[in-house]
């Protein structure tokens, strides 16, 4: 049976490691902040931005949660983020997914100043993720939270095989570049990939984060694989599972995530963490 | 024996159609401009740059080829490269590497204008390719052209195994985003791969740009692949080779590119072209 990869214990870790961070700034009369911009009512989206909202504020940071009625404009958005940039007491900036359609999310996500875009999701930090950059950059959360995970269990990634199923701009991709840039080689399987049990038999390590649900089952994973579950479903009993059949995978695998208590933690964990390290970076030069 | 992938022929018909492009521009009097910086006195630089000076000129593109000693500051160069962002006359801009050590390279680049960023190495152009985005950008020439080849000769990408072996940020990473865009299901593989045979041989595309002479022979190809060789190394008798071993592996393939006359000439057709839209794509907003 395989090590169950603890993402509440990371994320515990993460987070008072943050809160340390956070004094140690305060000391220098520094305190990091967050704006989450909140659009419409969509539940999920009230929940997820409260979230943040409730553990920045747990943590000594600055949160700035600015709701926007369903048919805002984008003009009155884009003023507002250009005021986020300006403003010294905001270190970083999201656009809580999703957006009313009205409304150009690409225009707005390039409105925000990279050095303040908490999500990694502006172009500019893209392309400094695929080029390598040597230099600091945000990078989306959940992917870096797997990356802590990953090294927290002292995963061997360096001349590993990789594969990354699914190719989302939140996971999918930040993902294989992470993984990419740890020296491990990767495969990214798409819905057009054939065949995929024979690709994904042959990884190491081995992400899905393709939004299906037990998309992984047993005979599609190598010996002694380690397994990231990315994925969250809800069952008709209001049990959680992932894009992995745990039941069937448990038992081949040398190491695996829970759904939940797997990934899930880590992403809000590690968007703290990358606050506090923009407001780091902005006052290092 | 393979059919062998003419990029001679191919290049010949992009330059036409750019040709053609610039005489249709003309007429609304429209004269597309590409800026060549080249710095130092490096022997094979100041023949790229000459190349691309007489390839401009030849099609109808006006071509500012600026040259400055070895010992040039940087913050000539910042100044330079601002002066071509702001000239109307000027639509494409690159710089010639390698740079003398004394200059930082990737500030230069982030100067560019990401509209003006005719090699599409800026990390703006670059995280819109990772991103797939649905907008016009450039991208590096070199996997482009190598898209023109694999359009031209037809060969089917989507659900296709791809292994690009090399991850330079000219070559192998946009290569791979490229394939990845297409709908390919991708592995790069770099140095630290193991058993790279093994992950070739299961290549239906076989992109080969890892700099390392005859690195691929016949026993790593799989029957019936294409495989596109970007090396190019200079054997003792001064003919040119790559990073194919052609003989072995032209048996075996179902489509190849020689070294030279294959991936070679696309490269400057290609960043003519990319100058013709940057300047089309400027005018259309």
């Amino acid at each position: 049976m395989a090590i169950l990869i603890d993402g509440r214990a990371v994320a515990k870790e993460i987070n008072e490691n943050t809160a340390e961070r956070v004094t140690r700034l305060a000391n220098e009369g520094i305190i990091p902040g967050l704006a989450v911009i909140l659009v419409g009512e969509d539940p999920a989206s009230k929940i997820y931005t409260r979230m943040k909202d409730k553990k920045a504020k747990k943590l000594g940071i600055h949160s700035v949660l600015s709701v926007y009625p369903d048919d805002v404009r984008q003009e009155e958005l884009l003023h507002d983020i250009r005021q986020f940039n300006e403003d010294k007491m905001i270190n970083g900036i999201l656009i809580q997914e999703p957006l009313p359609d009205h409304l150009d999310g690409n225009e707005l996500l390039n409105a925000i100043d990279p050095h303040k875009d908490v999500d990694g999701f502006h172009p500019y930090n893209v392309g400094l993720l695929y080029s390598n950059a040597n230099e600091n950059y945000p990078v989306s959360c959940t992917p870096k939270g797997i990356m802590s995970l990953l090294k927290h269990y002292q995963v061997k990634l360096e001349g590993a095989r990789a594969v990354v199923v699914g190719r989302s701009i939140l996971v999918g991709k930040p993902m294989a570049a992470l993984l990419e840039n740890a020296n491990a080689t990767v495969t990214i399987a798409n819905r057009h990939t054939r065949n995929l049990s024979e690709i994904t038999r042959q990884a190491d390590v081995l992400v899905v984060a393709a939004g299906v649900k037990h998309l992984i089952t047993g005979e599609m994973v190598k010996k002694g694989a380690t397994v990231i579950d990315v994925g969250i479903h809800r069952l008709e009993d209001k049990t959680l599972t992932g894009d992995v059949d745990f039941e069937s995978v448990a038992p081949i695998a040398k190491m695996i995530t829970p759904v939940p208590g797997g990934v899930g933690p880590m992403t809000i964990a590690t968007l703290m963490e990358q606050t506090v390290d923009l407001t780091e970076w902005s006052h290092n030069g």
